[in-house]
């Protein structure tokens, strides 16, 4: 169970149930993932935070694989299982392959591999890469 | 100055200087950043770092943009400033707009926010998230 | 079983035996957390490590409850299961409700996604937020 | 200057001006950080992060100095030196004194220690930490 | 299972028997782990991981034991479960022991907790401390 | 300047110079650097402090070289600027070479890779990695 409970559909307020229809009506499912149902016993955080996936997560410059593989990125390099898995399954979705899902792993690997050669070499940043 | 010192073009060793040649025309530029130069210290780290970049950041299935735009990802989330401004520059050149920024951008944010609200409210992985 | 095994009261030396009768009487528990029978092998560090929690966590300047919530923060933060669990449960003791724990939460999401976005847009400190 | 520039008051749009005047009216001061500044280009970013961070940070369950402190301490274990330095100076203002900063300090680095300690050793949870 | 599946010695290709071969040749035991087994659904991926830990990994100005604490200071420091978990047991092989581990440990826990006092405190850096 | 101002020796309450005396002698040197000076205004602070540093850097089971390395991978894995200088000269005193220092770096650079291999592949930690 998560930290203050968590609330089923049958059991939720008319407030928690609408945030609950839009999630399903935007991803076309009929499943509510652990993650809301933990937010879901406060309901304006709830609100809150699934506004703003909606909002961030929408197709506009970016499509909607590349930013599920930047929520992969950035959560296999916090190390947060939840989100690593939750958001892999949502690439998957959206059409990451396995060829796709080794390129981002290696992409994710290296980046963390040089950030700390650049940090623990104390390299000074390029006049030519500072934003003019 | 880098922890070991800097290495120039001018003073390398033709082992280091065969590495410069092969970033400048990889990258088609005759610049050799001071990341390079710092870990040209020690010839072996240099070409294993760089063979291993090139080959992980050459476009296959995900293009030039999306690696670049994950390495950003993945450089802010670590907090690594040369990493941040280096490979910003790098998405510029692979023609990252200001509004992809934003998006890119947008989504770090969401991630490392939700990421710490899984973990926080201890929320357990859903069955149908988990790689069969 | 943790790495180096767990040091059970009845098995304990005296030396360990006089930390957790420490322990217990500071918390006015009969329970030892797994946390300190791990460290107990080395009783050096479990002393080490018990006068510093004992010293930092005892209310001063700031109550029980803050410096639990403190934990937790920097804990999820840093996805550390083993401490959200053991400092979610021990603010729960000092008194953290559900809304507070909910506005803990968003705290915590908000800071660790603007983190990024300061650093991602490589934004310059303010002159007037740096210490005098 | 920030990745995609800084939008100064007097050359900023219409809806950019809504929220800087926003900020400043919340906050009571006159004066716009640069980490605003640098979100401006994208008025829509800048809008939703500034109501979320209008929401989060109000007072409520957890009082103003309550909620920078946690801010600074998620800031300090994410070494964002931004946050870090704006967060600090939020706190001072909201009546932080160098006492309660030594001992949000010692608490933050004591809780990044037992993370470790406890990652480390691989302690498991103990049953009764786990939320029921 | 992993993402993209487990590749047992027994289904792989030649290009992927190639490696595990070199792995217990250069390791001395007849057992891939679950690693490399899941990074095989691509074989350049695991190709390369593999000739870069082969390389880093073997004895050098550096001998086997202490490479090996110092990928469970990082693993420790970045909270990953399985690298923990695969280099303390490497290390305890390498002859890591319990009075080394709780070195090691305490070093890690300390380093941790004065980063943040570092930061948070906003030091700045000696001169006497910048390379030269 | 840091948060709450830099004490210096020759300004510092008794409790204060007899800490920075420790310092000195411990270290035989008599330069008392930045991040000390940044915690005397808190005289408990500063004394817990150096005394657990003291402590854990002591050579025992580990020379005191190792631990300034396992000083710098951590450092270098969290991006601490100020704590990378420090001890990277730390362990330069202590005998660092440069070709120690190149597979030192090499060493935290493919942890932190491997780190978010493991976790972004979800790869599940073999029976024989677990602690008995």
């Amino acid at each position: 169970m998560p930290v203050c409970g968590s609330v089923e559909y049958g059991e939720a307020s008319a407030e928690v149930r609408a945030v609950y229809d839009d999630i399903m009506a935007t991803r076309q499912t009929d499943y509510i993932n652990n993650f809301w149902k933990a937010l879901a016993h406060d309901p304006v955080l709830l609100r809150r935070t699934w506004e703003n996936v909606k909002q961030v997560m929408a197709p506009g410059a970016l499509d909607a694989l590349t930013k599920e593989m930047l929520y992969v990125a950035v959560s296999a390099s916090n190390q947060c299982p939840y989100c690593i898995a939750s958001h892999t399954a949502a690439a998957r979705k959206a059409g990451m392959t396995d060829s796709i899902f080794a390129e981002l792993m290696a992409v994710v690997a290296m980046a963390n591999a040089t950030n700390r050669l650049a940090s623990g070499y104390q390299v000074e940043i390029d006049d030519r890469f500072k934003p003019a």
